[in-house]
């Protein structure tokens, strides 16, 4: 195991993803622990640790790949979650969302905007100027 | 025709794409015009101008999206350039297409780089620091 | 806001969708109420009015499109119930999803089969000949 | 081999695909010839003369199902052309894949306005109206 | 109907996909049960029992598709026990579906784990080596 | 840079993809280098040097994944190359796009077979049997 990464990576997922990603590594202990290595040591260890985008335009592209990649939503449900926990807003998220219509659609930008519904609801957060 | 929306989008569509989008909408012209219209319209009219996001991370969020929608390869020619256009550096477009790759995988963001990768041949610029 | 698509696209709304589409209109309302406009604006009020291909003509091409698109099982439940408001038969909507098989496959045509199904349970609808 | 729904879908194959649909069967005679039979048996033999659906709507549904998948140029070039042999003319078929922005986005219309394009202008055809 | 392949089929989908596979067929009948027998007559009756490969690698390359295609997880469910019915031990599932992170990012191959993981604990079962 | 990992990878890729991935690797040089590190160290030396499959079974699933991901024609080129490279023969190669029809459709596995169609005559190849 490469610790420098794993370490690197581990302290990210935590600042980032918080609880919902440790939940995730967690749930993968008895079935593929080196996914959940993986996600660790190459997701957040080598991707998400470098220079050149800040940690909220990188989940501004993490929420448009979601977004568009369709049938992610446990991965939007960590990750719009982790979008408030690096600073972005509620609008800022919703609008991220949206702005993927013209490129794939109503569906796959409803299927998200849904999860934000819910998360925003439990976290008891309104959408600027609503 | 709705003239504030198309005009409000037209502009829009000119001072992001350039000539590479108003090039699409001409070659629409005599087979699907209204398809061009409602690019200007809907896409740029009414999303691209929204408040709540700048120019430059809405282009992160459309490189992302094209990226991971795949076989949007001429569309990521015009938002590659679009990219430049509203300030974003070669190293910050590389960065937005390759954070995908936890997402969609190698093989789209290997085919989004490509297409940068001519681009910036084509305009002359180098990525910031190789 | 514009008036004439807008209330076009909520007239044609409620002739195709019913009560499923304005409850979806209804429910972004306190997250993205402007996806909620841009829905009836542009997807209905531009879109679904345009001649040149009538209601059900419209309706088997949107099955198509949400069949092959894929985890739009919320979008297919709509635009079933949707498919049986403007005159498509149960048998039109199977053979339409159906016919999809060879484009993309028998997991997506189950995914939407399965969501016929429930929809003509719930509605008391027998597949004609069967 | 299966000689009635062998015949029974080459010739439903030459009716609808006509020229362009033979070449595929046949470019895949040195590598992969019973993909070809299985195209002419189960596609053509056995879905596209299911009762129903008439071959115009059928051609609809196709439109829609290859333009969402994506990355199907040369499918929708045979089937373009097959959708003017069954008697769709350029203005349906141009309608049809536009019907599909709201549900897969710009790019992969536009990818297959594009290849209308190229054959209605290699047959000399105009979209009505236009 | 083809009484060969139709036996052909059900004689291979009742060994590969078991009690599954035979559910997901009865509950089509008062909706689709010719997409039922398609899936015997052609899926099983004609591809599984295809020489060149056995069906373990045939397994391997179903699980691949239904990962990478997405929104899969009824039919990953299926394939997931038809996987184990034909003598793929847990550890290879898993490594089958891992191996496609590199093709089709971390969303996919999550989604599909997280249906391995629910059945080998409902057979009881344990991945080697963990 | 982690040097075991990336000795690993680089020998990985060399008896897998040879010449073919060797160009993509130094294609990004000037443009995305460390997009070339991830492919050798996360896909070749953390992904395929794993135990519990072996080489064949891998390439089995890369080609299955990629052949339904679609648009990956590039990476399927480097692909079957590297199939024929571990020692799967023209057949098995043909054999396992092909097994991906029921689950992705005709259309991805004709443009992969395509694909596999130009690599054969290039290097010489027959499929057995034909």
């Amino acid at each position: 195991m490469d610790k420098t990464r794993y370490e690197k990576g581990w302290a990210r997922l935590g600042e980032i993803d918080g609880h919902g990603g440790e939940q995730v590594i967690q749930s993968l202990q008895n079935i593929a622990p080196d996914l959940g290595r993986y996600i660790i040591e190459f997701a957040f260890g080598d991707i998400y640790t470098r220079p050149g985008l800040d940690a909220r335009q990188r989940q501004l592209i993490t929420l448009a790949s979601l977004t568009t990649q369709g049938g992610c939503e446990p991965q939007l449900d960590v990750h719009i979650n982790a979008s408030l926990n690096v600073g972005l807003t509620p609008l800022e998220i919703v609008e991220a969302i949206m702005h993927c219509v013209p490129y794939t659609g109503f569906p796959r930008v409803l299927n998200a905007i849904f999860v934000a519904k819910r998360i925003f609801e439990e976290r008891g957060l309104q959408v600027e100027g609503l």
